[in-house]
C-alpha cells in the first residue's frame, strides 16, 4: 500500500431504500461503493469510498476475455440494540488472498481492506435492514482492467466493495428443498480453480442448474470430477449428512471450496460434542445409508441461507426422501445458534463478530 | 433478430496507425468497434458500428462476478493485390454458439453476425496491414452485463468486436519451443467448461504458466484432469505429434477445444494422403516413441502462431528433445500451406477463404 488513506466523496443524492418485506437479493445496491487501483510498480493505492456508479472499462479489458476476477460474499447484521455487526469478516479476506494466489492476482492487505469494509459500512449504516432475518450483503471483487488481450496475468486491478440490503432468506420458516445429484456435468477437478472463488466455476456452474431447475430441482449436487462417485459441493454451498449419529462432510480436496459457513458449522458441532468428520464420501454411502434408515439430516451451508435442509436427493432416477422431508433437529440448531450470534441475540464463544462502529464522523 | 439494419456512426476523429514492424499483439485497436446487445423479450437488437470506446458497466454485472463470458478470435488478411480476407470466419461463429450454449448465453445469428464483421472491417479497411506476416485480429466477445449479483443466466447481455492489428509472429522464420508437461495443474475436465471458448479456462491457466515462465518454458503442456496421462492442450493451442510416419493429436472428448486450425491440419494432412489420427494419446506414449526414436515431430496448433514447433517436451524432469529442437517438415509444410492460402499466395481448394468487400460505401 503507497497511501493507506481511504479518501471519502459522498453521494449528493441518495436513493430511496426499498422496505424491508421488498428486498431482493442482489437487486438494489447502496449509495456508495469502496473502490481501490493495482498498478506496477504502485501496487494497490487509490483507495476511495465513491458514491455508487458505472464503472468505465476499456472493452479490451482482461477481465471480459480471461475471465480474472475473484470475488467474495459476507454479510453485516443489525442487532436488536441497533448496532451492526460482521460475522467472520477476516475468514472472507484471508480466502480472497487465496483465491488471489489461484488466479494470480497481487495480493491485498486483508487488515486495511476490511477497515474500508467497515468505513463503507458506517457511511451506509442506515442501508442495514433492521426486521427478522435481513442483513446488508458485502460483496468484495477483484477484477483485472489491463486493456490487452493476450493470455497474461494483468497488470491493472480493481477491488471494488458493492453492499446489498438483503431480505429474510426463509420468510415462513425454513423449507428443506429438492436437490438433483449430477452425473454428467462437473463443476471442477482437483488441480482446477474450485478452491478459488472466481468467475469461472460459477460459469460453468449455470448449463446443469438451468437443465434441472427445469425439472423443479432446486440445485444440483457435483460429484468429483474424475471418478464421478465423490460429493463435492451442493449449489454454491457445502454439504453436511448426519449418518447415524455422525455429521460427516466431504474433506477439502482441492477442488472444494472451503466455505465460511461450513468451518463455522464444524466448530459449533465439536463445541457441542457431537461426532463429526471430514472426509471423502461417496453417493453410493448416502444411498446405501438411506436403504438402512440412518441416513437422518441433509444440509447445505453458505452465506446466503446459513442452513439449508435437503428434503429429497435424487439420483440415477432414484428419489432418497432425507428425514420425510422435514428440516432436522441438528440443522435447525445450527441455524439457530449460527444466526442467533448474527444478529446478537446469542453469546459468541468463539470471537465471530467483529464490530461496526456506527458512530465515527466521516470525512468529505 | 428484431432489426437486420447495423447503423453505423464514424469516429470524429481517427488514431494513428501503429507502423507494421512496430505492432504488438492486443495493445493498439482501431477507431471502431461492432456492438449489439441482448434483452428478454427483444433479443439481440441496437447491431452498431461505433467509435472505439470505453464501455460503461454496472458493478454489480454479472460478467465481473460470475464469468458468464464467451470469445473467439481470428484474422483478416491483406493479399499481395490489396485485397482483404478472411480465413473459415463461419467455423469461429459456429463454435461461439456452441460456447453460447454450454454457458446458457443466448444464441447468436451466425449469418448476422459475419455480416457485422465483414461490414466493421470494411470500415477500418485502412487498418488492415500489408507487411509479410501481419494481420488483422477480430476479437467478437459476448458478455453478461445484467446488473444482478444472483447466480443464474443472466437477461441482459452485450456482443462487441474489437479489432487489433498484429505484427508477423515469426519475424525470423518459425521457431521451435520449450514446452513444460503440467503435473499438478489442470486447464479443465471432461463435464467441465474446456471445449467452450470462455475466461475462465483462461484464467484456470494462468497459474501453471506464470510458473513454467519462470523456469524459461513458453508454454504447459495439459495433461487430463481424470489420470494425469493423456495428452490434451498446449497451452491456448491444440497439440500434434508426429510418430513414425503418421501424424496424432488427441481426439476431442469434451475437454479439448476444437480448433480451427487444428481442424485445418487434419484436412491438409488428409488432403496430402498423410496418415492423421484422432485418438487418446497418453505422455507415456510420447515418452516410448521418443526414446524408440520415433517421434519425428511434434507442434502447437492456433491462430495466433497457425504452427508453433516443439523443440522440447519436459516431464517428469526428463528433457524430450523433438527432432534435434528444429522445425519439421510437416510442420513447415502445413505452416507454409496455411499462411499461403490465408494470403491469397496459393490455391484454396477447400473454399476456406470469405472475401471482405472494400469497395462498399458506408453509410453515416
Amino acid at each position: 500500500m503507497e497511501d493507506q488513506t481511504i479518501r471519502v466523496q459522498l453521494s449528493e443524492t441518495n436513493k430511496q431504500k426499498p422496505k424491508s418485506d421488498q428486498l431482493i437479493f442482489g437487486k438494489t445496491f447502496t449509495d456508495h461503493m469502496f473502490v481501490m487501483d493495482y498498478s506496477d510498480p504502485l501496487g494497490w493505492h487509490n483507495a476511495s469510498i465513491v458514491p455508487y456508479q458505472p464503472l468505465t472499462i476499456e472493452p479490451s479489458a482482461m477481465v471480459f476475455h480471461y475471465g480474472q476476477s475473484v470475488f467474495e460474499g459476507l454479510k453485516a447484521f443489525r442487532t436488536k440494540d441497533g448496532e451492526i455487526q460482521l460475522f467472520r469478516p477476516t475468514k472472507n479476506l484471508e480466502r480472497l488472498n487465496h483465491s488471489n494466489d489461484r488466479l494470480v492476482i497481487p495480493p491485498i492487505d486483508e487488515e486495511f481492506v476490511l477497515k474500508a469494509i467497515k468505513q463503507l459500512i458506517t457511511v451506509e449504516k442506515d442501508w442495514v435492514p433492521d426486521a427478522e432475518g435481513t442483513s446488508l450483503y458485502i460483496r468484495p471483487f477483484i477484477i483485472s482492467t489491463e486493456p490487452y488481450i493476450g493470455v497474461a496475468p494483468a497488470c491493472h486491478y480493481k477491488l471494488i466493495v458493492i453492499l446489498s440490503p438483503v431480505g429474510a432468506y426463509y420468510k415462513e420458516g425454513i423449507n428443506p428443498v429438492k436437490i438433483a445429484v449430477e452425473n454428467h456435468y462437473v463443476r471442477t477437478v482437483k488441480g482446477g480453480t474450485g478452491e478459488a472463488k472466481t468467475g469461472g466455476n460459477y460459469a460453468a456452474s449455470l448449463k446443469a442448474q438451468e437443465l434441472v431447475g427445469k425439472e423443479g430441482f432446486a440445485q444440483v449436487l457435483w460429484l468429483d470430477g474424475v471418478e464421478k462417485k465423490y460429493i463435492e459441493e451442493v449449489g454454491s454451498m457445502n454439504v453436511f449428512f448426519k449418518i447415524d449419529g455422525e455429521v460427516v462432510t466431504p474433506m477439502l480436496n482441492g477442488s472444494i471450496l472451503a466455505g465460511v459457513t461450513r468451518d463455522s458449522v464444524i466448530r459449533l458441532l465439536k463445541h457441542w460434542n457431537i461426532p463429526v468428520s471430514e472426509r471423502r464420501i461417496s453417493m453410493e454411502e448416502i444411498r446405501q445409508a438411506h436403504q438402512d434408515g440412518k441416513l437422518e439430516e441433509a444440509f447445505g451451508s453458505g452465506t446466503a441461507a446459513v442452513i439449508s435442509p435437503i428434503g429429497q436427493l435424487t439420483w440415477e432416477g432414484e428419489d432418497l426422501i432425507v428425514n420425510e422431508g422435514k428440516t432436522g433437529e441438528i440443522s435447525q440448531k445450527i441455524f439457530d445458534t449460527i444466526t442467533g450470534i448474527q444478529y446478537g441475540k446469542m453469546e459468541d464463544p468463539f470471537n465471530w463478530i467483529v464490530n461496526v462502529e456506527t458512530k465515527s464522523t466521516v470525512k468529505n
